[in-house]
């Protein structure tokens, strides 16, 4: 039987774009306008949300105001090992 | 009379330099000795901590390692506009 949680990453890529989705769903904003509201191509955007990008300080910034949360918010998840 | 206060910032480059400069000190390290433990070059770290660089999140992430704190850390400082 499939489980239905995401598998564990520790790939902090992985882990920044799960995180970035989950702020832009929780604001209710689709990739499209959270694309527009952080001047991001929509398809980096999604880039990045996939865990393909290995995004840079300024863009993590521009995002982080789209999404109006202190940029340490975006990197608020473990890459602690084991 | 020149003031000791270093200039504001808005620069999130120059924020995340002066961050892990911060962090770095704080733990007693020189910038060798954490390019050594986060395996970046040491003149990369020097422009990271002089805020030339538009450091990317792999890099961010080592750098938490090294100073062994969560990577959210490294962008607590505030980049709020007006």
């Amino acid at each position: 039987m499939p489980s239905t949680v995401a598998p564990l990453s520790r790939d902090p890529r992985v882990l920044f774009g799960r995180r970035v989705a989950t702020l832009r769903k929780a604001r209710g904003l689709s990739q499209e306008q959270l694309a527009l509201e952080s001047g991001l191509a929509r398809s980096y955007l999604g880039g990045v949300e996939r865990g393909q990008r290995n995004i840079a300080l300024l863009n993590i910034v521009r995002l982080a105001e789209a999404l109006e949360c202190p940029p340490s918010e975006l990197l608020k998840f473990s890459t602690e090992r084991g």
